[in-house]
């Protein structure tokens, strides 16, 4: 099952040539999952090769502008599409509601079902073979991370101690898989711990959205594959991370630390900076940090297949972009 | 003086990889005027080479959500690089301040002064050397046309005459350009007439918005220089650009052969086309079309400098997007 996490904005407040607003796309075989929309999230995924999917589901972990001003546009991109009968679910915190009130004069009558969710802290959604759990940040009085977890699969099967008992293939394999006992010809009873390996982990992925450093991230991100940290700020203007309720790129490391997590990656980088010199801070303190880039995206192996890996991307250079076409003047 | 007008979005109701929604900039010298502000208008700009300007003027045609959703994150822009002086004015048809009113939870209280001011079609903005003027289109209630036109100049000096005449250089010259008569040494009045050419047209750029053809944007668009109109469809889609109040190219065509203006350039372009299609729809009747793409502009000169011109441009790539890393895989 493929997982991985692509970055589509990674801008802090306001976009730049570089970066777009915040907005972060999961994918977990044919899920998609999309956390938070600034503006211009839509053509962001449009001007990726993954195009602009029929998202279902779409989570917002608080209400400042440059986290949903791309909402109104995308809703009314998938109607104008001709989409009417895909339902469409946006979760965020209480006063999801109130934005939806707002917001009501820009979208005009959908002709989709679209239901708002207000999550609670704790609150957790059972999807089967993971959950998504939403958990309390700093950021104000609203504001949630985003947990997505799955549960701790079976130890590998161990096809030789199998042949040793005298298991036969088929059936009796899948039940011992499942956790049932066998009775074998030899009349021994064979049990999966026998067969078994040790129970692997599931994968964990962290979204924190906007926070200041919390021990309730680390808590959440407890042995994460993979934590998405804000880190708005580098420590000299930590006292600016404070007041506006944000993260230093050492604070984000330094949570990422006590969580211990496998891989670290900061996002809601201020026009100040360009994304290298945050890394630097953070890998003083956890050196397993990476600074994405609009477009690249994080793949996250089951961990026996290897470590959660930055896959730098390009996206398509937009088609109505020459390359020998001469410039804008400057003005 | 230069004056240009930069594409900054050409796409008709959604973006597109290609073509980001609805807005163009005028440049005339030093002044910046925006004409409409779909979603992802500030980045456009700060994607191109122009940059994002601190614009004092934005110009709405109507309020149709492609029109106008990148104003909130624009203003926030503004506000959040510390702008707290400059004003900006925000004109457009009737409905503006109850737009305005809807979009205030989104802006917040700006630091600088914001200025909403409703016009009707008629009013016509005075500014020295040039006016802007708003019209009447077809595209429901409350929508306009934009013309920027300059005042007919005093025809070129000429030298020759001038030193036939006796006319001394300097300030005699000088009130003769100025439309005052002048006594020369040789007991003569020379008049204005005789060393003055014929008076030099001004240039005109009409900027449709959305609307069906309509006499109202053949006589607003009278000899301009360069008409920019809505083309959403082909032809073959005319019984739909009729229920939703658009034009199609060939209809575009003909308002600009009736109004006899110098270059035709369609925008508005549907996803469903490229872009030549239309252009070959429109020249069967207008010859002298274009079909811009994002971050093309066309320059208009003085009529006795040359016809207005495409340049075709490609923005910068975005930095964020290195030409050699692997695609996104298409999923």
């Amino acid at each position: 099952m493929d997982l991985d996490v692509v970055f589509l904005g990674t801008a802090a407040s306001m976009p730049t040539a570089q970066r777009s607003p915040a907005a972060l796309l999961v994918r977990r075989g044919s899920e998609r999952l999309l956390f938070d929309c600034g503006e211009g999230t839509q053509r962001q995924l449009q001007r990726s090769a993954i195009g602009l999917p029929d998202l279902q589901e779409i989570f917002l972990t608080h209400f400042h502008a440059d986290h949903f001003l791309g909402l109104p546009g995308m809703l009314k991109t998938f109607a104008l599409r001709g989409r009417d009968e895909t339902p469409l679910t946006v979760y965020g915190p209480r006063g999801l509601r109130e934005l939806f009130n707002r917001l009501h004069p820009f979208l005009g009558r959908l002709p989709y079902p679209l239901t708002v969710v207000e999550l609670d802290a704790g609150e957790r959604l059972e999807r089967g073979d993971y959950t998504i759990e939403a958990f309390a940040v700093e950021h104000g009085a609203e504001a949630l991370g985003y947990t997505i977890a799955e549960p701790e699969r079976p130890g590998r099967f161990d096809v030789a101690a199998a042949d040793a008992l005298g298991v036969p293939d088929g059936p009796a394999r899948g039940r011992l898989q499942a956790g049932d006992e066998v009775a074998v010809d030899s009349g021994r009873t064979v049990t999966p711990a026998d067969v078994l390996g040790e129970p692997r982990p599931g994968r964990k992925l962290v979204l924190t959205g906007d926070t200041a450093p919390s021990p309730r991230v680390v808590q959440a991100a407890h042995g994460a594959d993979l934590l998405v940290h804000e880190a708005s700020f580098l420590s000299d203007e930590a006292e600016r991370a404070r007041e506006t309720m944000h993260s230093t790129a050492a604070e984000a490391a330094e949570v990422a630390r006590l969580a211990q997590v496998r891989l670290l990656a900061l996002t809601h980088v201020s026009p100040r900076y360009f994304g290298p010199e945050l890394a630097d801070e953070a890998r003083a303190t956890f050196p397993e940090t990476v600074v994405p880039r609009d477009f690249d995206l994080i793949e996250v192996p089951f961990p026996e297949r290897g470590a959660p890996q930055l896959v730098k991307s390009g996206a398509r250079p937009p088609r109505s972009d020459p390359v020998e076409a001469p410039m804008i003047e400057p003005s």
